[in-house]
């Protein structure tokens, strides 16, 4: 049985077009006018664009004394109704400290509940032989091709500067990409102490322990380690014009760093926290945290000049109470929020909508950016023949109101309540299934979505080895008689 | 009667992958594996890309009392032989100041020489009602929908501030893109002078006259200019760190400003002009001159981060008898230099064989990203089904010597002289047509090239219209009792 | 009779420490402990400061079809009351255009009328050879050595970029020292016209025509003409971010360039424009205008770290009935605000008291910077042994709010209404005298001013001068035998 | 019995002007015009400067398994020859930890050989509850306000970020500076490693594996740190463009960073361990190493422009036999060079010889600003009545060429061997008596130099306690009914 969705203007990161979409089975068969399938999908006046891609989640993750509520089932059945088909999940090592069991944990968690397609980003969070070898596994076995490691989070997450190194040029020399939080955990560690040693228990003393400094520090310090190392970097979560400046200072000498800010951060600011209502406030609870207005602008500025390329959300819901548990001290307040549901909603509505944004960069950095970064476009984030047919029909007239009431995540709020919304998906299409339809009463299909492999050595990783190779240092070759004979 | 392109890499701006490319007369009609057409086209061991696009090219232009010798015939079949199918020529007015007659002139000198499609840029001298008033025929009737302005050559083709910012106005009206030539065409001025009364008459004295910081000054101000008028920008010959500085700055406020290196400044440095032998220098003379190495640096930087996004050539030949012309005075060389032919195959080897590029960025900057600002992707511009087919053969083994003997270029010398470069043209196709083949005595086909028109109104164009109508300053309403009643 | 200022701390630029001063006629003569004369100061509990220098007003100033309202007798006596004790004037040619008429009027106006000593900027409106010749006449026959240049204010005070260029060259032949207006006038007057036509006549389009952009761009193409002149830059009431990022990024090349923020620039906004009330609007009117909080916070932390230099005024006082001049027109209010009087202690108050300055920095700022950079420190600007006893006894507890009704200056109105301050002068010495007393009812005494005269090359001009001198081009020696023949 | 240096031209940080010096006793008593005293020193045609201050010395500093050749006499005495008449070590903690013992331990080792004063700045190596309580005592009792933290030499000297977070927050309550030595440890280690394996043992080896980007992370990572902890931060041996950069953009930030550039890094290039001959390249071994050239211009304009204010030496000589104890791996080679002797002279040669800098620079940069920073001016830094006499006679006609022949330093070699100074020291007076007469035969005084105090509480330090004060987070204070039960 084909689909065909019909009538729509078809936007991808490079143009817009209108075209017919004809799908078989799970692929994008054929782009083309007056195309006919066994079945309509109508996009008139609508937008077609690819799934959206959401690279940073934490699905039931354990964190902090607790586990994050999101269930892979909520968490995938929300993405689809905002317009999301894929998301890459952060797989954490268990007490063994083995790689290669945390995935087997989270595919045991995650396969038979997700409603579209994931993968994998593996967290280091140690250095040891078997970490080294294992790493290989992950990367030709399994298909992960990026590596986590956390500068923050002192005492759990939290890496050394060596050990970052090293398994940094263990991502060299595998093809894979090493991704980073940071923060300087040791700072923040000392903060947090400083402000509760003030009396600040409240959710403010979270944002105040972790300024701007403290994440433009490890932004900058992660950067000189992949360059030494010889690897790209992938600096995830950057909240501020700290962090972003030292990317593009990067950029500029040449350096292949990309920076990924959150839909959190596009949108909300640091005025949450202040807010008199402790539950309002902790339900932001993140890190990094929101910052000031004049952050956002820098952000907006770098998707549109490219020193940016992709918004996720870092989503990571914790439900009221489990908030609670950080009542009397904001540094047991489990860390994160939602937003995969919201994402593309709202950053059409607060950047198309506004002109900071083409249509072809809304979809660069919700989709096209990250899977070319990731080494899977364009099996995902194009609209492609013979690509996956993870299709949005997208419609820029569907606005609505974000309600916590109405929203598929399982948690009791939402960050992004009250606020308008201006365009939503009317179908939704993971790998040729309507996975979500507007008004029709979609229910989450556990266990259809797969695990995306993807392989290592991305285009921007080869020319980076290239270069560092023909440019590394070369030994001066010394006439014995010009060494002299020893002590 | 098809044509098959077999067994070859496509590399696009996106993306690699193996694929045949089926042509049905001037079109892409498919791209997939196995297909078979009336007459195999063999790129086996090649990759297949986009045609070359040069936006910037100066063929038989009057200009400082001679005329460019490179002729549209010359010039075209120069850029095929290259891998370049289209180049975007500059029309300047006559004396009776009308853009129209201009481009009725420039099509009466092209159309039944180019061997491979052009399009034009027309330019701004002067500023008047009338000048205004083709403006919109220009755009909408002759489908050109760029405007360039000089801001050097005073006393002859130099407009104003205020004439920049009447046009970019109208530009942003029309939807069309301004460009620029940046350089303080005053300052230029008086560092000739001052370099001539101190007795500097040779070539050098042309580099020593147009310093960077004055070539950084005016992109600074054009930006400011178009920021002002509400339009995006395109600076043609960024020759340097100090431009660049100011593009980076530009975008980093969400600006919407782009920067064309050449190959040239690329490749070639300031140490040319202090060549003992005065022809060789004179030979190099061009505006902006070569820089030193550290601007290269920046360049290439730029080119990889995306704050720079075209490599282009500004070919304007003159044979070493017009250069002459000089022999006393560094002012009245003509300004020029070639390239076309030249400016895949180096940037290839400078570029993508050190790991500099990747060779999808190769692709967008030589070709895609061009097609996409001049609002005529993927008619041109990339490897896509309805698209022309122009499209390159690249051998990546198929190096050689740059010589003149060896050249399409009329002229009697070449900048590159001597340079190895690693990668050439196995075929170019034109529109369906193999307009070159290597080893096969192509010959040119003057009159087989068309026209391409343009349609206003770009992406970013209308993106950047919102974001000012959004945010223009609004009035203070006062009530009159706040308003006294007058002097 | 000798006087002597007992119990105080002495700050300079340099340093604090514990010193009586003693006085002897109008100059210095010893600075110690326990030191006695006849007449004794007593600044127990204060500081003690040298006079304040203010570089930049404009007094009796013919502007925009009228004349400055404030004169030079109640300028000066505001300024003493304000802790100041040496102003600038810019002196305008008249109509005849010579510099060294304009140079008499202004003696005319100031030289019974004066209660402190002053100096003159002599302003470049135009470019001649009249003007040359009598450049040199005024820096070595009148002892002026700055040279104002407006690059706004089109069609009255504004110069071209050849005429900037050849002024600045003709200051360095000279060792003076260009000052510039920075704005571009071409835009400026554009911008005031569309605001005009879109029915935008009140105060709050002078901000809007006038933005930061604006201002940085004249800034950075002034930097740029003075590198190539060989000469130091001084730029007045530099406002913003934009102009003080052109300053850090010249100075970081070793170019030698000076910025002035205003007090007002420091501590009043933007928001003051979109006042409802007219006047209270129109009284806040000068180029540049206010601007957002973050630009303030960029002046501040540049005179901290250096890269600005000197706080001033820039004068230029109109009545109420004066403003209403431009009623229906933005255009036509004269430009300027009062400060002379409240400039040392709105500064020591935003400025000192928060911790942003040291009171050494305050010194530099407010007297000691501005003496060096006009070469005439240490007679002015610094507490010195056989300097000039310009002194001022400095109350850190004598805070007192700024009312119209109790200020020196005889406009109707004063920008810094209502505003605390918390320190102010006890007692003001001008060479030796005491112009003002706090609560001791003292009054002007037009007359007993003098014109302070200044030699030219200072050391930072010297300096510039042997490294230009040293790093000029050098010509190529071609042996004719590469040179060819000739066309 | 009196001096009097007479006909000389004064040169201070602030200004140049002809005067004669009295000195009574230790101390300036007077300067003017016609002065007598029992003694002339003759300074026609010369300058009268106040005496260098190199604060930064390793004088028989136990390091890398052996010790510092230069003793306390012969260092102290190559610095009078030179032109410099204090000098600050650095204090190193012995096996016992003790911060006091160390320094009785450098009292011992110093008081006896020292010819000219001196200071200490003390090390923190590591971190516990000792340390913390000895600070106090190091500051209160020692006078001692400056503590050096090493971000390098892993596994010795290194201390972590909380250790420096800690040690800094103790500098800012008791009113000290901290110091960096920056360059991250870590991937200094790392690299080393990586270099080592590869084959590279000489001393490029050395170079290669402390690149400029390892510097700028760390001076970066401490300025966040110092911010962290609201203090003031000098860096030590600033040599690259990066760690400028860091500084420059912190100082724009109003934080209050120094940067201390060394003599070597202004002069001597990274080309020097491409040297054939191993014990030539292995005697420039120092850390940071040599930069390439535009590192150099990026130093120089940071000393014109301020963002940079002290030239410094970091001198530690090691003799030839030393230097071969890593003749097989270059990390073994001991780091460190001389130039105690060298600095002035080779500062204004290539300084104010060229431009660059005024002589007011040159002053401020190797003697004033570094007598502010340590809080010691103006007993120290400058000409001043009643400061110590401190004063060289500086010759600006005495050139020489550096050989190790006639150096006063008793290592075996001079990185600066063979060039030319145009200026040296004709006398050197310390405390008032001559140390050194250029021809004169001047021998070491041992003993004679005496151990300067300095107190803590700098200005910058209070104005910057006053601003984060003021600017601390405040605590939201909620409501009992906003905040939930528990969970
Ligand atoms: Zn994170
Ligand atoms: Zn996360
Ligand atoms: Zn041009
Ligand atoms: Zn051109
Ligand atoms: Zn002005
Ligand atoms: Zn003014
Ligand atoms: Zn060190
Ligand atoms: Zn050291």
């Amino acid at each position: 049985m084909t689909k065909v969705i019909k009538g729509g203007t078809v936007v991808t990161a490079d143009r817009q077009f209108t075209a017919d979409i004809l799908i078989e089975g799970e692929k994008i068969a054929q782009i083309g006018e007056n195309l006919t399938g066994d079945e309509v999908i109508d996009a008139t006046g609508a937008y077609v664009i690819p799934g959206g891609i959401d690279p940073h989640t934490h699905l039931e993750m354990p964190f902090m004394g607790t586990t994050a509520a999101e269930t892979f089932e909520s968490g995938t059945f929300a993405a689809a109704a905002g317009g999301t088909t894929m998301l890459v999940d952060f797989c954490l090592p268990g007490e063994d400290g083995s790689l290669l069991n945390a995935i087997d944990d989270w595919d045991r968690k995650s396969k038979d509940q997700i409603c579209c397609d994931i993968s994998y980003h593996m967290a280091i969070t140690g250095w040891n032989e078997t970490i080294f070898d294992e790493m290989e596994a992950v990367v030709k076995e399994r298909g992960i091709n990026t590596f986590k490691h956390f500068m923050a989070y002192k005492g759990a997450l939290m890496v050394e500067d060596d050990e970052m190194f090293a398994s940094f040029k263990r991502c060299a020399e595998l093809g894979a990409l090493p991704l980073v939080h940071a923060e300087n955990g040791d700072i923040v560690a000392e903060l947090q102490q400083k402000y509760l040693a003030e009396g600040i228990t409240g959710p403010e003393g979270h944002a105040y322990s972790r300024p701007p400094e403290v994440e433009g520090e490890a932004a900058n310090r992660a950067i000189m380690i992949a360059d030494a190392a010889g690897t790209p970097l992938y600096i995830v979560h950057v909240s501020c014009e700290q962090a972003h400046e030292a990317i593009r200072r990067a950029r500029q000498k040449g350096m292949r760093v990309y920076g990924e800010p959150l839909i959190q951060h596009l949108t909300l600011d640091e005025g949450e926290y202040f807010n008199k209502d402790w539950q309002y406030a902790a339900r932001r609870v993140m890190s990094p945290p929101f910052r000031s207005k004049d952050h956002q602008a820098s952000l907006w500025a770098g998707l549109a000049a490219g020193s940016l390329q992709v918004v996720a959300t870092d989503h990571a819901a914790f439900t009221d109470e489990q908030k609670r548990m950080g009542l009397d001290n904001f540094t047991t307040i489990p860390n994160g929020t939602g937003g995969l549901e919201e994402r593309m909603a709202m950053l059409w509505t607060t950047g198309v909508e506004t002109g900071r944004l083409t249509p072809e960069e809304f979809v660069a950095v919700t989709s096209t950016n990250i899977a070319k970064i990731l080494n899977i476009y364009p099996l995902k984030g194009g609209i492609t023949v013979g690509g996956d047919a993870d299709v949005v029909v997208w419609d820029p007239k569907l606005s609505r109101t974000v309600h916590q009431s109405t929203q598929k995540s399982i948690i009791d709020y939402n960050v992004f309540e009250g606020m308008e919304v201006t365009a939503s998906p009317r179908y939704t299409l993971s790998r040729g299934d309507v996975i979500w339809a507007h008004g029709q009463n979609s229910q989450p299909q556990p266990g259809r979505g797969k695990f995306v492999r993807r392989a290592p050595f991305a285009s921007a990783s080869k020319a980076l080895s290239k270069w560092k190779s023909l440019n590394s240092p070369r030994k001066i070759e010394r006439n014995p008689l010009n060494i002299p004979s020893g002590v």
